[in-house]
This record gives structure tokens, sequence and C-alpha cells, in this order.
């Protein structure tokens, strides 16, 4: 089937699936289609149910493209037993973007192994993690998009923290292979944030743009604090406009955990997302 | 009075008030003196409800030093009105520190002004706010101690998100006037912890080092997160070990705001706090 045609002023928006997380794979790229959004960020959860092959026609049939995968990674494990099998999984993740047809697999880099405080080795354990799955993607045509999560998910989510120091360590690669990715949620406090965007652009790491708000109070549980984009803090015209300053000419994800957003019907909340993407982000794209 | 005696490793530990918050003042200093510890941090709020001349007669006659006075800060209103509040409110602040001997006044930066997304105006005002009070901390003999928080706290309590964003600020005035917090529960996920700590040292502005632990899940109130030293996920002596090799010579703060600290007995949180810090902290400082 030919792409969707996107409806005006969303020809650059991706609703990532989480953003309405009880919908399956399936209803998810339906409400996307039928929206006029032209692109989907897929969750494995979402592909394991429908099947791999299953889910690659499916978004093929309605003319969906696939922005990212989410997600590989969770590479901090101390037992090597561990971190082997998330190798392996890392290697399946890199089969179902290809597959889909995703420009990039989201890597999460997983928190500090319980029982212990070795937040030095867990970073340490990242780097390798990565060097050992280049090779992979890049036979694969599937880049890595190394994502920094909030400071406060450090200790028991992502030890990867800034955008710098993603750059860090994508920089050590092939920058069609390894980049990063700029989610509003997890970088907009930090002070060098114009800074890093600039430098991510110039070496062409910005594999995906992530769009969300910051809103208070933090959720009782911490990882459903993620608001639709103007429900919170952040400034979102002003960071569209820098991303797209340094070069990035992909899609942009609308990616929300929250709760209230979750207990909503899909298909409002969708509109919903079409219509913030419309007011903020669209007119600062370059 | 002369000065506590301080019990054995305990000579640089400071308990900050704010870890027995239901104690008075006066009960906290009692406490202090009784546990052999030889340095209190003291609130405003204490300060406050004792009187200025009642607080410093109290600390001098207990022979217990004063390590800080917290804290000023609170610069980034956007109405000038509240700003000349604020400063006022500062000037007052130093006047308490110089009458308790403190060498440091914490100074926490504020949020974004509610209803705006001007993270880049509030982190501004900082400065402006900051330059204002160089002179009369200088003529009053108190250094002002820029506190970095942990950046889920951006929004609403500190556009001061990191040791470099602190030392950025501070650098522009002389060091015997503007320092630098170094607090574990805000800085210990920093992937530039040990560059920045050490910066600090080099141009001496380490005005304080406050302990305390990242401890998960974050507390329903975001404020009340920070645990005692070794109940989270900071390794405290190789953090106490880092800013001891930076040359940091002062007290040790234990700060913790945690409900269940709060909830028991001030006199056993003393104790324990005694019996972490002789653990984790004295016996990596130099």
């Amino acid at each position: 089937m030919s792409a969707v045609v996107a409806a005006r002023g969303l020809e650059r928006l991706s609703l990532n699936q989480a953003t309405i997380t009880r919908a399956s794979l399936r209803t998810a790229v339906e409400l996307t289609a039928r929206a006029g959004i032209p692109a989907i960020g897929v969750w494995r959860e979402g592909i394991a149910e429908e099947g791999l092959e299953a889910s690659a026609r499916l978004v093929r049939d309605a003319g969906v493209r696939v922005s990212s995968v989410c997600r590989g990674g969770f590479f901090t494990a101390a037992d090597p037993a561990e971190r082997r099998a998330a190798h392996e999984q890392n290697l399946r993740a890199i089969e179902e973007a290809a597959a889909l047809g995703a420009p990039a697999l989201v890597l999460v880099a997983g928190g500090i192994p319980a029982g212990t405080k070795d937040l030095a080795g867990a970073r340490e354990r990242v780097r390798e993690a990565i060097a050992a799955l280049v090779e992979p993607a890049a036979s694969a045509g599937v880049r890595l998009a190394i994502e920094p999560l909030h400071p406060m998910y450090a200790a028991d989510r992502a030890v990867v923290s800034t955008l710098g120091q993603a750059l860090g360590i994508a920089e050590a690669f092939p920058a069609p292979t390894v980049g990063v990715v700029v989610d509003a949620f997890h970088v907009w406090w930090d002070p060098d944030l114009a800074e890093q965007v600039a430098r991510a652009g110039a070496g062409g790491r910005i594999a995906s743009y992530q769009v969300c708000d910051w809103v208070t109070p933090i959720a009782p549980d911490a990882l459903l604090s993620r608001g639709l984009p103007g429900d919170g803090w952040v400034d979102v015209p002003a960071l569209t406009r820098l991303v797209s300053a340094a070069g990035y000419d992909g899609d942009v994800e609308v990616e929300v955990f929250r709760q209230e957003v979750w207990d909503a019907d899909p298909a409002a909340v969708v509109e919903l997302v079409a219509a913030r993407h419309r007011e903020l982000v669209a007119p600062h794209l370059a």
C-alpha cells in the first residue's frame, strides 16, 4: 500500500506507541494512519505480541513509516551470563528494527547493579556492550541511538545521564551506526544543552528527537512523570529550534508515559498529540 | 565556654539541623554537643525562632562551631519587587551567618517563575543576584556557597543544576567570597563529577561538603528523598576521597530530609549519623 498522506502540519510527526500504551500495535498503527500521522515509534513488546513478520506487514500495509524501535540496552549487569543474555536480546532488537525498516534502535543503558554502588563500572560496561553491537548494527543497516535519561534515573534505569556523556560514547564509532536521542524530558534542564545539541548536530549524531514535557510534581511512579508537550516546564518551541538548527531533519516522536494519558481514550490522545505538534513543534522545524 | 571535645572519629563532622528537623535549635545544639559532634549546620528558621543574639550565644556557650547557615538564595523571580525582597532577605542571611561565625551561607538558586518556561532567564537572574551580594558578603566575612541541586529540582527549586554550572558562576568572583557546595545527593550521578570536583578544589572553591544518600524509589514528596549516608546508591567513601583529594579540609555536614528520619527519636538519629560518619566518611578524609 502507498504511504499515509500526512495531514497538514504533521509531515514529521511520529506517534510513539507508548503514548497510547493500552492499544495493541495493530490499533496504534490504525489510529496513527487515520489521524494522518505518517510515522510511529514501535515498542518491542508490541512486536512480540503481533509477531515480527506480521508487525512488518502491518506497518507496510498501513503505509506508516517506523521512526524507531524501543528499545534495546540494559547493558550494566555485573554478571557475565546476564550480560551475554542482554547482548543476545540486543541482536534480536537490531533484527526487529531492520525488519520494520526503522532507522534507529533506541538504547537505554540500564542502572547500577542491585547490591553495588559501582556507577563507574556500570558506565564502563555500557561502552563495551555498545562496541560489541556496532558491527551487527552496521550489517543490518540499523542505527544504535543512545538515549541519555534524566539523572533521576541514574541509579535504577540508565547510567547514561547527559547528552554530552552519550556523545562521548557514540563518537568512538562511525556516525551512521551510532547516534544519540535528544528527548526533551531527559535533557531540558542541562546547562550545556545548546552546546551539546550543536555538537551532536555537527557530528551528524542526532538519531532521534523525542518530545514530551517535564511536569511537576514528579509522579508517584517517577517513570510516569512525562507529560504531553505543552503541559509542563519545557520550552518545546525553543528546543525544537535548537535541534532543527543543528541539522536534524528526521521524525519527531511524541512519547509520553503518564497514567492520565494512558487512562484516556487512545483516539482522543492521538488527536491531542497532533494538535500539540502543530502548535509547538511543526512551526519551529526548518 | 570552651569548644566541644570531638569524639574520636568525629573531628570534622557537622550535624545539619535539618536532619533532626523537629528539634529546636537549642535542642539540636545540645544533642550535637552531647554526642561529641563539634559542629552544626544551622537553618534560618531555627535562628528566627530563637532570635539572632540568643542563637549566637547558644552556639558560643555550647562550644559548637557553626559550619554553615542554610539558606539564602531564591533569586529567580521575574518581578522586580520580589527580587528586591529576596535581596533584602539575603542581606539578612549574611548578617546571621556573620553573627553565628559561620564560614558559609548556602545559596539555593530558586526555580523557574510559575507561569513561564524561562529557564535561561532564571539562570541569568541568579548570576546578577549573586553579583549584588558579593560586596556585602565580603564585608561581613561570609562566604557565599552556591549549591547546585539535582536536576530533578530544576523547574521548581533550583535552576543551578550541576557543579560545573555553579563553578561557572562562582569563578566570576573572588574565591574567598564565592564558593560552591558539593552535596552527595545532588551531584553523585554527574559524569563530569571527578573533573568538576578537581576544578573546584584547584580554585579553592569548595565551601561545603554535605553527605547523604540517593535512595530509590524517589519519595512521594521528592524533596524528602535524601537518605542517611550508606542507605542508598552513592559510593560515599569514594566521593569523600575525591573531595578530600581536591583539598577540602572543612567540616562535613550530614543533611538528610526524609520522613522516617524526621519521625525517629532525634537523639537516636544523631547517634546513627555519628556511626555512619565514622564508617563511611572519617577514614576517607586526608
